[in-house]
């Protein structure tokens, strides 16, 4: 028999492929892929964990999304939220559920893709478990640890909202990919579809604003801003309001987003930018320019007592902002 | 707009939901959830990680197996894994894929149940992460802790091979549930129900069997015993042989299982018995008669230096056991 399909391979043929794709481990893996549980030596530094599910034709689709991309991607978007504390992360474990007649060469290049982010950022893949389901499921824990972390809740009334990046690439890039355009092209068009395929997660710049304690409160732009300042503002018991004239747009966003480019910048999810907030204090702090010679930081609005998310119109008033990003109950 | 399925609740609704039934958290969660990601104290004990997928229509029938028991055994499979270990359970994260029609009751009831195995495990929802999905997908990912832990890879040749309570019962309690039998019965009909609905991860025993450092390999019996047998042997470059008569069989099993009683016991899997080997030296050890009076254990067999796994025939003869528990891609 040719084994061409996941269902050819079995469970046991599954393992032995993944345990093939990642053989290395680092020292603090006690015990990797193979038995009931993983076991990780214990560190000093507070323990952080985080979860996260892709669901095929909810958040990819097989035939429009390599599965190179897939793969990295479903690691990138647990090493943001790692990022969002200001998290280092340590290890992985993958849970997967998969159709028996989905090819191997699906199935290969996720796993390529999944070591290929792994490697990039140090992270050891320990366990999981593997299920037969009708779509593909693709379900990541990642866990890492750290000091200093932040949290949504840290924001009061006068702290600067600030956002890492550009906002609206993954969302437009998603959106010029569902009218055909190729994946793999050169210039503005293949960076907003690169943004949305293959995500960069700030761990380097999470783990700086954290450690130079710069940050009162931060959260990643997974949902959208709207959204996303919503659920830090909530958290930390206060409102904001933003300028949507500061909003960092990039070039392909400019050239590509037409009359939408504000929806894209506002709504659109995915971009894995971090979002935070800087106390008046810390404002002009010598760190905070350190780093925004290494990350672009653009400073869009403040905190404010008033709950709610506000945007201030160009005649100087507050109105309020929508939350019209991601939810996949509403989609 | 009454509110009656999942997608009229919408994501933050859901979240709401689940805050609600997980209100209590232990000292050592210093982050649960609503945040980007959970954090842990951390303790001085190696850390140990599992993770188990369950899928709708492969591990469990929508309208046919109670959501609640649902809830109570996606943590249970899980804290099966940590028993195996020997370790001790912690805190959990709790991915869902649901369908947008999914009714509120439905996963209300699971909710009910996830909590209350987290109330009789001491174990905390610390966060998760909600995606919508055509069929409802579980992911819980479980933390631990252990010393003295036990893993699959220890087994000698010569060591004894133990068992924990009795096998089989599951896969019949699954077979007469699938012929209609209804699951809040009395006497051993429900008996066998009640251990696929509702199986009791045996962490207690796990704990006791490496604390006193009696066994030198452990699994848990979740595949069947012919499968999950040969992973504890292959991983300890062995193999097994197991006398069937000595296999204990409970009054359903015995009542019920007709001309596949064997059957049900050699591959029926889900029963999360601990299935592990003990050391010659170490089997008229005061702490296995002791713990033997507190927990039925079995001995049905030996390590052997033959690779393998065989079973002695009524004439003395071995013959191979062919793996015939469940695989997600060949069942």
């Amino acid at each position: 028999m040719k084994i061409r399909t996941v269902q050819d391979l079995g469970e046991r043929g599954l393992i032995g492929l993944i345990r093939k794709v990642f053989p290395a481990r680092g020292k603090s893996v006690l015990l990797g892929i193979g038995d009931d549980a993983a076991i990780l030596r214990p560190g000093r530094k507070p323990i952080i964990l985080t979860k996260d599910l892709l669901v095929e034709d909810v958040d990819f689709l097989r035939d429009r999304h390599p599965a190179f991309f897939i793969g990295r991607k479903s690691l990138s978007v647990n090493l943001s939220d790692i990022a969002a504390m200001g998290g280092t992360p340590r290890a992985a474990l993958l849970g997967l559920g998969l159709p028996g007649d989905l090819g191997l060469d699906w199935i290969r290049a996720f796993l390529k893709g999944f070591a290929s982010a792994g490697r990039d950022y140090g992270v050891d893949l320990i366990g999981g478990d593997i299920s037969k389901s009708r779509e593909i499921v693709v379900s990541v824990t990642l866990i890492g640890e750290g000091e200093s972390l932040v949290t949504r809740s840290g924001a009061r009334p006068g702290d600067g909202v600030y956002v890492s990046g550009t906002l609206g690439d993954a969302a437009l890039g998603l959106a010029l990919l569902n009218t055909g355009v190729e994946p793999r092209g050169r210039g503005s068009e293949a960076a907003v579809v690169k943004a949305f395929l293959d995500p960069t997660p700030q761990l380097v710049l999470g783990r700086e604003l954290a450690r130079r304690r710069l940050a009162s409160a931060m959260i990643d732009v997974s949902d959208g801003l709207s959204v996303d300042l919503r659920h830090l503002a909530e958290e930390s018991g206060a409102g904001a309001e933003i300028d949507p004239a500061a909003i960092p747009l990039s070039a392909g966003v400019r050239a590509w987003g037409g009359s939408d480019t504000l929806k894209y910048a506002l709504n659109g999810g995915e971009d894995f930018q971090l979002l935070f907030t800087v106390r008046p204090s810390r404002r002009n702090a010598a760190g905070l320019g350190f780093l925004n010679r290494r990350f672009p930081l653009t400073r869009i609005g403040r905190i404010i007592e008033k709950k709610g998310i506000f945007k201030l119109e160009k005649d100087g008033r507050r109105r309020a902002l929508p939350a019209c990003g991601y939810d996949h109950f509403k989609a």
